[in-house]
């Protein structure tokens, strides 16, 4: 193998014949994908639940994570927020040439740690590299399917004046670290990624309580803009209540130092839950008890007043409207 | 709407939205795809197929096709490959920032049309977008979902001794459109790439002979290097003829200028198949009645000598050996 990635890696031949066989193949050992053919298959019988997201995170390693634990995450958490149990994931690989295959090995053994940490096989894959200069290292594009639980209906059009609205843990972790990476600035305080895969916890919420209504992950547009989503497609009010949203001082302070509202910024690890109110504790409960829930709280609830609003009481008392996102605050960070 | 893509577009937020509304959802239209969750879903029972794809065709409009074109029909067709009715397509764009939005809207539109003549879906997706000198216009990875028919077993490790290599027509006719497009160059005739969505014409061959052995479309690498992998899977040799491979006069002749070998330049609408002999003529007559496979012809058998051998027998009555391709002929052409 040569020190840095060629175009002809990329060709079909046998170049890229090697690579899948050196690099892939014996990271995500799987026979779906061992098999080699144009389509991965599988027995499959039940609700399917099928997503996909792409990833230009810049730079392809932060503090916590890296491209290709977040590409498996991303689409592992978009199966689990659809109340489905992730099965299979596929990776698109757009490689600038000149890239390290020893950058490329390190995201490749960051997936299938991850992939296997979250239960999921790698089961069908494609590489493409362009020359120099027409991409920026490595694009990520992985798509998954999942089987939906039976008996459940997540959807983010069911949340219910009267609903609890609950979230994991703290907020705006993953923004932040990569823009202190990318930008090389310090916040008095080791700021990572909150980037984990939610299967598992999805799972004990569920067993808590089936008739969870809404799920999501704040990614881009951060728990703000997420919010104002199930908001219009419910068509109820959300009331938030700042002095319950977890958030670590090192990144409320890099907030304020780069003047970003935390409430906009992503996360990578985090899910949104709206739950039946006689449901809340015992979901608290679950989230609680699991690794990636263990800073979990209630956040704030819906109402049945202003439809399509998300508002926030503030430290100080006062009512002030959360709009979605407008303008890009951080590009390129998933 | 912008005249260009920005950074927004990209962001989760309201200009992302608004594009995805405008855009996507008006050309898409599928309830699949409506219901906007973070994963679309759908009842299924079967044997599932999944397969992905990422496209780096540059330029992106060339004679007969376009990158949306392209990326739709490679994921139809490795779904087809598997013996699989396709279902359901994902869509992961990575655009430049400052993509003309007029030249997105017509490769949408494009994939639109495509998906309609498939019989697929677009029904989940995502957009990023990179600063400008990051990426090169766009980038599109798919992946697909389809359901492979009851009764087939189609494998690249299935060809035996006697089976007939049937092709639907003209080869390099692709590789070399690309080439002309972005070169500038001219052969003394309109080439076209053949670019075209397969479920159809397979569902036909099939029909005729629901025990085809292989089947696989020879994009990146060409005939030559998937009859490599056919013959190294199955441990047969392959003897191709060299008169009857269906080629173009001026795809040949542009083969002749550039020093390419039309065995190793890339297709996006054909299929290679090994079939029983008792059924070749079946299935050569049902590729000859469907518009993809006017052209179709017989190219060749599978031996028991030589175990992992492709031999070619020359006009002049020589026999050569075909090897899987070295290097990188046509970087970018899909």
């Amino acid at each position: 193998m040569t020190e840095r990635i060629l175009l002809t890696h990329g060709s079909g031949g046998k170049t890229a014949h090697r690579l899948i066989e050196e690099v892939f193949l014996a990271a995500f050992d799987n026979p779906m994908l061992a098999a080699m053919e144009d389509s991965a298959t599988a027995e499959f019988s039940g609700r399917l639940a099928f997503t996909t997201d792409g990833f230009v995170v810049h730079p392809l390693f932060f503090p916590g994570g890296d491209i290709g634990k977040l590409a498996v995450c991303g689409t592992v958490n978009d199966l689990a927020m659809s109340g489905a149990v992730p099965l299979y994931l596929s990776l698109g690989l757009i490689i600038e040439e000149g890239l390290p295959v020893a950058d490329l090995r390190r995201i490749i053994d960051s997936i299938a740690a991850t992939a296997r940490e979250a239960e999921v096989s790698i089961v069908t894959g494609d590489t493409k590299v362009v020359h120099r200069g027409k991409a920026d290292g490595l694009f990520v594009t992985t798509a998954g399917v999942g089987r939906v639980r039976d008996g459940v209906s997540i959807s983010s059009a069911s949340a219910a004046p009267g609903d609890k609205i609950l979230l994991n843990g703290t907020i705006g972790d993953h923004g932040v670290a990569v823009v202190s990476q990318r930008e090389g600035l310090t916040f008095g305080g080791d700021v990572r990624t909150d980037c984990a895969p939610l299967g598992g916890l999805v799972a004990a919420m569920l067993e808590a309580a089936p008739g969870i209504r809404c799920l999501r992950d704040p990614t881009r547009g951060g728990v703000a803009t997420t919010l104002n989503e199930i908001a219009d497609r419910s068509a109820v009010g959300i009331r938030l209540v700042e002095d319950a949203l977890p958030i670590r001082p090192a990144v409320a302070g890099a907030c304020e130092m780069l003047g970003f509202d935390p409430l906009y910024v992503a996360n990578e690890g985090k899910v949104v839950a709206v739950v039946p109110a006689d449901r809340a504790d015992a979901v608290l409960a679950a989230m609680r008890s699991h690794p990636y829930g263990r800073e979990a709280a209630v956040i704030g609830e819906v109402t049945g007043d202003d439809p399509g609003r998300v508002t926030l009481r503030t430290r100080l008392g006062t009512t002030r409207i959360v709009e979605m996102l407008t303008g890009d605050l951080l590009p390129r960070i998933c």
